[in-house]
């Protein structure tokens, strides 16, 4: 259990939780996903769990799993997904074969308390060589909505890759850096499909959804649709092209843990453009499916590869 | 509709939207509520609104609208409460009279989507003299578990009453100032129900439930239980007595739309005493409906004295 922040060996797989106060613990409650070390036999459960599929709506999260199973010839024509998180209507969680899906709700603070949790649980699980992807949907600029955008940096609302966080009332900022191998990878798995249009760029992760993100459809706008514009413009030249609110800290929390992680969001609109959510029902559900699906075609391709290996 | 964020007239019991672009709107999206203007009348749904009750968790909510149905002598003992955000996950939104039940799950983010998204709609419903409460669980400092909270002041992590907020990357401070009568009358609702201690104090509220509120057993620890005591002794001193992740936000943003709010949150465990909630799912269960029973008591008696006058 290394205490130093940067330790992130290549060769070593396995899950670190940098905290000391840990294993003094007799029962360790994971009280968001109500299960807990002497409650559940997480290693039983979880330890052969080698890709984490994360996204905000607890829906989405089953649909992904009832898709995954299906791609992977994993599905029973019968079987029912149950919610492993069932007591508990924080977050849902659903597993097939080696996948597992979390929802994380949204936001920073959301995806934190359930990241917390996760890497818990995958350490008490004596998980390894572990992946984990955010699949989910953002505002895009200068990009034709659906595209599929692979996260390069997460930045912050200055564009700067880092996240401060506050500890004991003071703030310390740590890297937000992500998996350049896996980003190609996925990447390459866009290509493969070839479906819909996949990129990788800077993605920028905000606190707020409507003035943090320069909407003028809020409840308050102290700004110009000209002020906006150049907001916008500032952040494309300095290569963001989507805008979300998780993953800054789950790039962050993901590094300090030795979880090879990724950023997989699909623009539902061009921001330049307007503000509003405009397209019909059933165009935003099929982008919605679209990080899904590369997903689904990765882990199909990485399983198929260590079984020949 | 004025601009002035300070604007908060004692005899105007309107909405206030702070937002000269909405008006050019032909129709406003409440994308997470999967509401419109164009696809809703608002005003016929909404128009009766005077009390809002929002809470983390939907199921929690739901239960408070049956609750309250009870409580009011509303409830049609075949009554289904349909949630009036299906077809999406994001909120669930319940209403039986004149109070409407609203989810926000976790986090100043999270809440702060949707109280965008609520204040729009109490707006276009038209909606005057509202009164919005969030009801919720906390982490206590020196109270016992199970006290409820209402909330005095809502503070930052070095426990200024302010929120900071990042508009077109640039910071923003609001007041989290809460209505101070509204309190005061809360207060004395616990005192009529002498049910379970009820206390004033300030409210710390956080965007980390980890390490952001010195807890020992997150993924992630790089302090001493001594740091952590002097932390919450700190904040003790501070006058706060509870720590949560929404009351900033809320208190900012009802202040500016002149909406009176007030945060009642019970407390789960005693910090000081330890950071894992140990407590049985009976009496966690218990300590939640305290905040609803107090709540519930609140709006029966200013529904009896607006009959009478």
């Amino acid at each position: 259990m290394p205490l130093d922040e940067e330790k992130n060996g290549a060769c070593d797989r396995s899950i670190y939780v940098n905290n000391p106060h840990l294993d003094s613990l007799t029962d360790d409650i994971l009280y968001h996903f109500n299960l807990g070390t002497s409650t559940h036999n997480l290693a039983a459960m979880f330890g052969d769990v080698k890709f984490v599929c994360v996204g905000g709506s607890p829906w989405r999260m089953k649909s992904f799993t009832e898709y995954i199973a299906k791609e992977l010839g994993l599905s029973d024509p019968n079987a029912e997904y149950p919610n492993i998180c069932a007591g508990t209507d924080r977050y849902a969680m659903y597993k097939v074969g080696p996948v597992l899906s979390v929802s994380h709700g949204m936001g920073i603070p959301s995806i934190s308390i359930m990241l917390h949790e996760l890497i818990k649980l995958l350490y008490h699980a004596r998980c390894t060589d572990v992946t984990v992807v955010r699949i989910g949907t953002s505002g895009g600029i200068g990009l034709k909505p659906g595209t599929v955008l692979i996260t390069k940096q997460s930045v912050d609302s200055v564009f700067q890759p880092r996240l401060e966080q506050i500890i004991l009332g003071k703030p310390v900022v740590r890297s937000t850096e992500l998996d350049g191998e896996l980003a190609e990878e996925l990447l390459q798995c866009g290509k493969d499909l070839a479906e819909f249009d996949t990129v990788v760029g800077n993605t920028m992760c905000t606190l707020d959804f409507y003035e943090g993100q320069a909407r003028l459809d809020g409840a308050f706008c102290s700004y110009s649709e000209e002020d906006k514009q150049r907001y916008l413009a500032e952040a494309y030249a300095a290569g963001v092209r989507n805008i979300e609110m998780e993953s800054s800290v789950f790039a962050a929390m993901c590094k300090l843990s030795n979880l090879r992680a990724a950023v997989v969001c699909v623009t539902l609109l061009d921001r330049l453009k307007g503000d509003q959510l405009t397209s019909s029902h059933d165009v935003l559900n099929n982008y919605q499916q679209r990080p899904q699906a590369l997903v689904g075609h990765y882990i199909k391709k990485k399983l198929k590869a260590s079984k020949k290996s």
